[in-house]
Order: C-alpha cells, then sequence, then structure tokens
C-alpha cells in the first residue's frame, strides 16, 4: 500500500486513524489470498465483519509516498467471532510502523448475531 | 464548523477534498434551518439526492482549528435535479476560503430517477 | 457532534475508525474547556501530543444525523506522556455508543520526546 | 486502485468526496511513470502543488471492492499552473465512473507562487 497525501496531517506525517483502515485493506486481502471475496461474504451469505474493538499501538510514524506492509494473521476463531492481528512496515527500510488487533462478531444482514456459515469455517480456522 | 486536525494534510492546510465533506455539511445544514431533515427525506421519503457533479474553487486556505462559515443557497431547482451553491469563510478574519457548487438528482431508493415529492417543493423553490 | 453522511458505511453505520477522529474532536475541546488551545500548544511552544497508542470499543453503532456527545477525561499524566478516556453517547437516547482511549507522548517541534512545559501542568494535572 | 470499505457511504457506493483523492493518486503515479517523485519535488525542490480548482462529474457509482482504473493526462501547463484531466473507469465491465480535473498553481516552501523549475518542464510539456 501506498501513503497517499490525504492520509498525512501537517505534524508531516500519517494520520493516526489511517492505520485502522489500513488494518481494513490488510484484512480483505488476507481473506482474497485465501479465495474469499469478504464483498461476496456480504453480498451472497449476508454475513459481516462487525469491528467490536480496535486497537492500534504506533511504533515509527509512516510518511507520505512511503510504501506500508501490513501483514495479517487470525489469532483466534469461532464461530460467533473472530480477532484478528496486523503489524505493518515500511517496504525500504524494514522498519517497524505499528501493530494492532480487531475484534469482530459475526453479524446478520438485519444485523443481529450470527452464527459463521460452515463453508467459512476453513477461512477461520474454526472447526 | 471548526477544522479538525484529521483534516489537514502535511502542506499544513486543510486537504482539498474535505471542502465536499464540508458542502455536505451546509446541505444538511440548510435543509434542517427550514424545518426538513435530510435523514427524514432518505428514511420516510425514499428520496436520495445523489450528488452529479461537484466543483470547488480554492481562494485562500483553511487551517487547524479555524472555525469556517458556511453560506448555503439553491440556484437553481426542478421536480428532477436541484443545484446548490456554496461560499466557505473564516470566521475571525472573515477571510473568504472557497467557493464551489453541487449538481444532483433525486433518486428513488432502489437508485432510479426520480420526482421531488410534492411536500418538498417549497424547500427547494419548486413549483 | 453531528455524524456527517460521510463518516458512514455501507453498513449504513458510521466506519469504525471515525470514532478515533471523534476522540481528538474530544480532547481538543477538553483544553479548549480549560482555556488552552491546541494550536497554541503547537505553534507557541512547539509542543505536540503525538498518539503512541489508540484503543475503541464498539458498544451501539452510531447513525447518519445522530448527535454525539463525547465526555473527555484525563486517565493519568506526567511530564512525559499523558493518557485519555473518551465515553461516547447518543444524545437523544443517551445509549453508549463506544468508550476508548488514547496513549501521548509530547513530542517537541522536531518530532523528539519533549517534557511538558510547566504552564501545561495544571491542565494534565502534573505536579 | 481497489475501492475500500471505509470510502463507501450508507447509499452503497463511494462517498462523492473521495472520487477527489483518487485524483491526487493518479496524479502522483502519472509523475511516477514519467519518472518524477512529487515527493521529491516538495522535498528537494520545495516545489508544491496546490490545488485552486477541482471538478468531478459522476456518470455511475464505483461500489465496494471494484477496481478502479484512473487515466491521468495533463491538458495544459505552463510555468505558473497546470490542469489535470482524470478519467475513471470500473476495470472488470469497462464501465465510466466519473470524470474530472484539477487545476493547481506552483507553489514555493513558504507558500508563495513560483515558478516551475527547469528539470520539470518536460514532464508538463512547458517550453
Amino acid at each position: 500500500m501506498r501513503v497517499r497525501y490525504a492520509e498525512t496531517d501537517q505534524m508531516g506525517v500519517v494520520y493516526h486513524a489511517n492505520y485502522l483502515i489500513w488494518m481494513e485493506v490488510g484484512r480483505v486481502e488476507y481473506f482474497r489470498a485465501a479465495g474469499i471475496r469478504y464483498r461476496d461474504m456480504e453480498e451472497h451469505d449476508g454475513i459481516r465483519l462487525a469491528v467490536v474493538e480496535a486497537n492500534c499501538r504506533y511504533i515509527a510514524p509512516a510518511h507520505y509516498d512511503d510504501e506500508v506492509i501490513i501483514r495479517t494473521s487470525i489469532e483466534e476463531a469461532n464461530k460467533r467471532s473472530v480477532r484478528l492481528n496486523y503489524h505493518m512496515r515500511e517496504a525500504e527500510s524494514d522498519r517497524k510502523l505499528a501493530e494492532g488487533f480487531t475484534r469482530h462478531f459475526f453479524l446478520s444482514h438485519d444485523m443481529r448475531p450470527a452464527k459463521l456459515p460452515e463453508k467459512y469455517w476453513p477461512l477461520f480456522g474454526v472447526s
């Protein structure tokens, strides 16, 4: 991911809320790498990942035009919820920028708690 | 409206795309001042204002923590579309920051062109 | 604070990263209520509050045009760092939306760790 | 460019202000393709492209997870200013999403009008 000008603030670094958006990008690409489009989960199966907690620890500032590598992993999951971890590094220097996590509940189309459909169990490592 | 830190960029001024968000705030407050909640238009009448064109001319930069005054007016309207104008000033100095316009079509709940319901004609000056 | 259309996502609720921006608004207004403009801290004293950690727990979704009340408090502070807590409620229903915290280091103009100037000690409850 | 969840709004489509951010991405990548990092223009030569006008006409809505192709071109340029055009399409369907332009003045490091340094004349087609 390449840092956009819009993502910087007047401190000359990336505004901290944008890291949560990057985590979302990491999450979606993690699913895509496993052969799942999150868009299809929502559209075809009516399953949404509602964020119930987000956390980020900022280690070194990211700058405009930096290339950022996001490493995403599933920390734990069950049929009701999942927690993902994120590590963000600047590509050129391999400097660690930030790490964080998000916790999610699975929700149905009408925004009520839902069970993860069985076809997604392998993706989340649920059995 | 008070400029947020998140709205600045590394040039030390407000990032230009945010002015379009401010126009949206001006638009909604214009409706509210006329006794109409745009939220109700969407929820109760299924009428949406889809943006078909947006334009902004930037005259002087806005800075973090500036108080910005947005003056909104309806330039022209009919049963199918509306164009609004916006003038933005910095409150303390009365300096002009920007001016612009948005053009909208009215859409129904299923995102198809719609006629503005008669009850909203006075708001938009349509007859 | 009034929820902006721009802050919603296609789930029909406020996108979760925006709560961190609201915390920033709460923080700045907390300082203003105590007679301190954060802008002056940066401009006149060269002191910045760099975010080193941010956390948010989402309890109920906020919706477009909701009025949100942010209650900000200082959890702990010393000459090097501060932690603030935030509680966010929807004004009309008094429903709790979210709670979270941010931790900050004080940085000098050149982005190096700095001691909080003595004139700001009362604001942060440092002695 | 892949549409992010954060870029959608509750209408289920991309919020219109984000197209201006995409134009910025298009602009920067246009420069990069010509062998120029905009970041270096700012850092090494103290030259900034301040936006003085932005315009976007929205033709068809973009959706979450769409791949968007931005075609950027220089409409006209001189030593003081430049105007760029943008055409945005959805990759899979080749559907036209939007088109627009931005006009810029060149500014020096202290935010005053500046002449474009000669080394950048070929990039902008200035002679």
